[in-house]
């Protein structure tokens, strides 16, 4: 893979420079680099101190460094594993949040504000009730169970299965149960913060000390006057809980649970959640299936955060056309199978004399191989491509923000763009016959998608 | 107080190590760290430059700055007299600035583009025409006055008086008088810069030397041709005025004015003003009440904005129930009174080892005596109480940002969150029988207000 | 000239300072600098890397970028010739790119997320099919041609004549033929990117080398399969095209197309596009016309974005009145003509001693001679005043950003928001008798435009 961006090289000179430094005016400097950096948010910026302190114990830290670099700079658009960090994690489950798009490249400026994050349960497993400042909305991946909100004066509980698509307003208060007895319940979240842009934080009200209820930061002067009880009443409820934020439940609590929101559900389930398999399959064929959300479809959930979604099933083998989302930014996150992605990404222009011959954009290739759990980003107007796997289905959720009036133009394929062109048109842009840009663009027959390629570029890494 | 943020205690630190080098290096290190900050907005940057200049002339400038860290380290969220800058003072009133939020602390970025300013006008005052380059809602705290608008073919005046709620439209060019003999107006606005995120400035065509015309900025001959009128008329006008922007108004100029805001008045005082007091009152008892004003209630001006405005009474001793809003992050300033605040602050998360148990967020305790004046900055989620000393009672008013569909939901109370989880997620979440849960949560019997605590925190420091 | 801001110079110091330094740590410093000012968008921090290098090099740096600072200082809001960079040029035309505005100052990242580009096309020339990651609206500023859009259903083309106006939609594929046998077509847009705020990318599926297709970035096995195609026969199609991305036309091609689209447009021509000179004309006269376009009038097109049009025509020798938007920042570029402008600009406060009395804000004047091309921002409730040349009529277009609401508040002649005081506002304001205020504010019967001066101050520079 080339490298796609200019910059990141300049970056790894920059970095060798500084390498060359003696160590303590480096920690020192690196120390001042960080206080400087007052537009960094807390995460980031706390990363920055520890940077420096690593420094100083000796480490090597340079080397990992400039190979963090080579890889952003190689591919911005790319998440896996090692970009989460873990949010929360007991032995029944965990809550991960990928790292800020912005902290990765400033060329995800953009969406700087979203975030995304993965809550894994157990079977037989309870997570504990907490409101989060960030609007969200969640796919359920895999598994089933049973989410409940709760006011100062309702209850609400809906059920899950795979496909479900819920919106989570920001200030909720809520808890989820997995009552299966076998699967884990998988759900994957896009969250939107309301306070600070890209950072958000879960409260604990409920709990003990871990999770630490946010109640104990209270004095207990104000506690006992809240709740009109003594003080040792108050610790002993708020001192007990020590099994952490996601506990396995007895079978009679799960069945109370789950018995309970059958009989409250009612109308309720219809009105918070769908199934993005009831949705519009825009396009459907041997090689594929795409179902598509639009934010004007569920006002109620997604109008007001703008964001569309989609369900990509791509047979193993085949492939989707070249396309591009109009307006929309693109945050794929693969939830079965394996595959690999390429996507057309414009170059750093060279920077020119004044005067001279300008030739406009080039463009590099972003190329990954795809696995449960990879993230990818594909910017509005990007053209790129998806390929599933010899052996195995492929199936991709993904977030679209700014989905209203979003539109997927197909750059290969029965119906494409460029069949579209007047004869002239065609003949001035390709500068050769329109005989001969026809044979090209109205060869494949099919729409959307396609038979993949036969040698399959990634196949033997993410088969590995 | 504890710190609530480890980030803070890293940068003092960082400052100190700082302070070790020699003086010339620093000053030039300082000039180049302050050019490097083309993020910032020009009055920092220009602070930024000022201090390193303090650094040369050997002032011990580390010194006050390790303490304004420490400060700001401590308590990011509230604001007292010495955050404010004074943006207009004459013998007769002031116009004070609070300074930018994101001045103070990264975790604020969310409002960097609101203000809050402060309008206090002596009896028989008059405020010299001006507009600004900004939108902004204001509160009446105390007094009575007239405000008139005027445009190129029209003039409207309003009637002032306590509790009252204005939107002033960007632009706009109006004057007021405090026609009062004995009492100083006072105003409390928000304000909302349309032109750079979190700057705004005044600009004054009618006035002279001072409060300066924007007039005199512009040619001799273009004024002479844009007047029609010869260079010495109108350098006898624009020279004349050397008062400053806040003057004494003769009785016959106040009753002048305020007897034709009288008459011209009519209907408009109703379609430009509404009271609190005549808002919604969605709880009260005998230790306090809550009104509050949702930007869909008032549209015309208040909906463009997405500003809430809420007003709290508190009865002296009593206290507010902890409670969070679920959407709106609350700029609150204290109209009336004394007392104190809490609010709980989820610490950073501890940076962990990949694969370790994680126990997810932990909150740390927000505090701060209460006067009037004191500005106070709740994030939505975050749970907080305020408490009335016991000696006066306490009134605050709230600009709600992000008002609409914002709910405040109570933690303890007859009505609270926590009384609605079903008997096994109480179990599970407080690892204790729900009897000893609702021993707690259901002991107070009043709603939203409730009887304060027997010995109060910040009693000592808020009656010295 | 005076300089505007006292920041600017205080930047020159500092340059000065470093300049001191040695060449090597410089050049080393300078690329710290870079690598840490990640909030940079990648544009500029290339060219911060590259002015690193130039150091090295041992070119003398420090004088220019003085001398480009110093202007920086005196006058951030006036773009000309040399402040924008060539996005595309052949020899038969070329696509023009404004800098961004914030690297240009801080005082403008209100504006941020907006770009100006000028299109010039020869005669009988053909602009290659492209999409760009952004929202635009464009201004026919001189000429006639033919705009097509494609879908991968459908084809719309559009004339083109002066003063028309047409928004295009992110995403869109498009080609422009100018089928004038002697004229150049002239088009500026406004550009507002959907991915990265401020940043922006052609993408060109048709062509071959030059421009170059992004469908090149792709795999051939991937080509292969989308276009079940071999590998040979695509090569052949996207190697030919080397001729650029503006190329002539043979006048059958140009025929056709223009033929073509006579036929095909009916009444999709009157949807996509809408001409100034058919809107409200809101102030005229024998010194000047304004033509106004709101967003709220052409909802299709402006309303989302939120942008307004304006067209202002001076008669030679004339000028307007001083007068500031309400909301709007105003970008305007000089369509036709010559003349100057001036603007009354508010002063960065002075720091004051605590307690002390405080002036409010002073003003300085910016000015710039007007000529075709420049490019001039006029920020909300900044009063200006633009003067046409005793020899030429000066034609303005003006972009308006958030244009819904906005007002013009004329400052002098027959309606003037001055006129509107009450007689004791006007005494105390100005500080002299009402019948001296209304002499000066009387004078001036005409409304909107006139006279203009005698003695023009930029007269002898603009007609150099």
């Amino acid at each position: 893979m080339r490298a796609c961006l200019v910059l990141f090289a300049l970056l790894l000179v920059s970095a060798a420079t500084v390498a060359l430094g003696t160590r303590d005016p480096e920690v020192q400097q690196c120390r001042e680099k960080c206080e400087s950096e007052r537009h960094l948010d807390k995460e980031r910026r706390q990363r920055c101190f520890q940077r420096c302190e690593e420094k100083q114990s000796g480490d090597d830290i340079m080397e990992g460094r400039s190979e963090s670099e080579e890889e952003q700079g190689q591919n911005p658009y790319v998440f896996e594993d090692r970009h989460f960090v873990t949010g929360m994690q007991t032995q029944h489950g965990r809550i991960r949040i990928l790292q800020k798009f912005t902290d990765r490249s400033e060329l995800l400026r953009g969406i700087e504000n979203y975030r995304v994050a993965t809550l894994e349960i157990d079977p037989q497993t309870f997570v504990v009730p907490s409101h989060w400042d960030a609007d969200s909305v969640f796919f359920v991946a895999r598994g089933e169970g049973t989410l409940t909100s709760v006011w100062e004066d309702r209850r609400e509980s809906y059920n899950l299965k795979q496909g479900d698509i819920m919106r989570m307003r920001a200030g909720t208060t809520s808890y989820v149960i997995n009552q299966d007895n076998n699967e884990r319940l998988i759900l994957v979240k896009l969250v939107k913060p309301v306070n600070t842009p890209g950072n958000f934080e879960a409260f604990f009200g409920a709990g003990g000390e871990n999770p630490e209820s946010f109640y104990s930061a209270f004095s207990n002067e104000i506690l006992e006057a809240a709740f009109n009880t003594k003080r040792d009443r108050l610790q002993r409820l708020f001192g007990q809980q020590k099994q952490g934020g996601i506990l396995k439940a007895s079978q009679e609590q799960v069945r109370a649970m789950s018995h309970r929101q059958e009989e409250g559900r009612g109308g309720e389930s219809k009105k918070g959640t769908f199934n993005i398999y009831s949705q519009r399959r825009t396009h459907s064929n041997q090689y594929g299936q795409l179902y598509v959300v639009d934010p004007s479809q569920h006002r109620q959930q997604l109008q007001d955060l703008d964001i569309g979604i989609s369900l990509l099933n791509i047979t193993q083998g085949a492939m989707t056309a070249p396309l591009y989302n109009t307006k929309s930014t693109k945050i794929a996150v693969v939830v079965e199978g394996e595959g690999y992605f390429e996507m057309a990404c414009p170059h750093l222009s060279q920077p020119q004399s004044e005067g001279s011959t300008s030739r406009g954009p080039s463009y590099q290739k972003v190329t990954t191989p795809l696995r449960q759990g990879t993230v990818v980003v594909i910017p509005a107007g990007h053209p790129s491509v998806v390929v599933a796997s010899k052996n195995q289905n492929l199936q991709i959720v993904g977030f679209e923000i700014n989905g209203s009036n979003n539109e997927k133009i197909p750059l290969a394929g029965r119906r494409n763009v460029i069949n579209q062109l007047e004869r002239e048109a065609k003949e001035l842009a390709f500068g050769v016959s329109e005989r001969q840009v026809d044979e090209v663009f109205k060869a494949q027959q099919e729409e959307f998608f396609f038979k993949g390629p036969r040698h399959q570029q990634h196949q033997g890494r993410s088969d590995e």
